[in-house]
């Protein structure tokens, strides 16, 4: 069986791509209004571009059990049309223990997710289920792409032993601690490219999910330049509203097909700017 | 319409209760292995002695649709026994803006919680939604029950304009800062009595959700003493295991009640000692 990491080199590999597509269903911005059909299209149009798809749980939850049965679809869908896609449950849930727990087997068993993104704020706990399998990640929040980020994430935290570090840092290091199976990545948002550069340099080896390009404006260019590894790789690059709504209209799969071809070929020609190709 | 303050004060009133039974349906415990049929069996057997109930949503979500078709099943039973009864939905949500929007929607619109459980880590723009509404609350995460709470949540935060503090003080502080509406929480663990009390003490008219007596061991009395504001209220006395599993026999039910009455009766037996009566 191979580990997370594998799988995932695997599917930039196949797509030549670090593009993750964001399916998030919204009805007042869907052209169509049954959500498995415009999740079919959009991956129908995009899977031999893309090594990752990201559903926010969110927007399923809010249409009520209509709509988590879409998402049941949506995954069963994306398995049949691609056999190395990384499917990431955007779920950002913690809880403690045993209820952490009942979250990783929901996630990993019940929707069937190679991954999931988990908050920190309950400590070790909380994250440790998501770790259990050497073939399931968990992305660990760390600096997240909204402006509420702020909030907390930067306070100057004092550190036994080290100068004091914002709350991030901490996190970022703490969860190196936690990747006993090599399994652990991290939630950097593109919003914040100082940060992005800090959580690389303290994190050389770890996968990073980097929200916030495109409609949340993180500077694409400098997302891949800060956010690659040394080879070029384990950033997974997402554009949820970008590419899903590109157009509202008809056209709607053929617009994301479009954009999500130009997101790659942006982020390929940065690699290839820095010496990495595919 | 009611605030979210008033509705919880009228059902302690109702219920000469601060009891709050935790509907954590675990097949590896449940004594029967219908969901509905379980929670329902506890539900009539408890609704006049307590003031709300609260699902955690892990363990709906680990049995797939069919669990969570047994929540909404759940929660219109609750409506149609107790007509006061608060419904906190147990989902420690936290997520950027429009995606905290459509948490807050599954769980004020398509649930119909009364109130929600919310991580912080993400920042206000992550709370916010969940506070647009002032007969709807939100329990926001501040010094959790379990061991790993001390991983981040005792880390000493550097506090511009103010002495150094543990980051769950400089949340619960934060929280007073977002309370425009008067419908902010904390959940504060019984685990921890020193940090009950220091946040009961920056926060004295906050309510306060206590999980962690019973299974986990966080003692009643001190809780109950440390945690209730002047009048000897606003703090909502969780249990979850001592409760529901109090028998894993087929007399659950009568055991959850006997369980429920002991656990109430020792709570305003400690209120009764501090001169706080019905």
């Amino acid at each position: 069986m191979s580990t997370f990491l594998e799988r995932l080199d695997a599917a930039c590999e196949a797509s030549q791509s670090l593009v993750c597509v964001g399916l998030d269903p919204d009805p007042a911005l869907m052209p169509v209004q049954d959500v498995f059909s415009f999740n079919k299209a959009i991956v129908d149009a995009t899977h031999d571009l893309v090594c990752a798809y990201k559903p926010n749980l969110a927007f399923y939850e809010a249409l009520g059990l209509a709509g988590l049965r879409a998402l049941e679809q949506t995954i069963q869908h994306i398995r049949r049309v691609s056999p190395t896609a990384i499917l990431i449950g955007d779920a950002k849930r913690g809880d403690i223990g045993n209820t952490a727990a009942a979250y990783a087997k929901a996630l990993f068993e019940v929707w069937d997710f190679d991954a999931a993104t988990v908050n920190p704020y309950l400590g070790g706990d909380a994250v440790e289920p998501f770790l259990a399998h050497s073939d399931r990640g968990a992305f660990i929040l760390c600096r997240t792409s909204n402006p509420g980020a702020r909030d907390f994430q930067d306070m100057m935290v004092a550190n036994p032993g080290d100068a004091p570090r914002p709350l991030y840092q901490v996190v970022a290091l703490r969860a190196m601690e936690w990747n006993r199976r090599g399994n652990v990545g991290l939630v950097v948002g593109a919003t914040y490219p100082q940060e992005l550069e800090q959580v690389r340099l303290l994190c050389p080896e770890t996968p990073f999910l980097i929200p916030g390009i495109g409609s949340q404006a993180g500077d694409l260019e400098q997302s891949v330049r800060l956010g690659v590894d040394a080879r070029g790789r384990l950033a997974i690059i997402n554009s949820s509203r970008g590419i899903i709504y590109a157009s509202r209209g008809r056209d709607y799969a053929e617009a994301a097909r479009n954009a999500t071809i130009k997101l790659r070929d942006a982020v390929n020609a940065t690699l290839a700017s820095e010496g990495h190709g595919w």
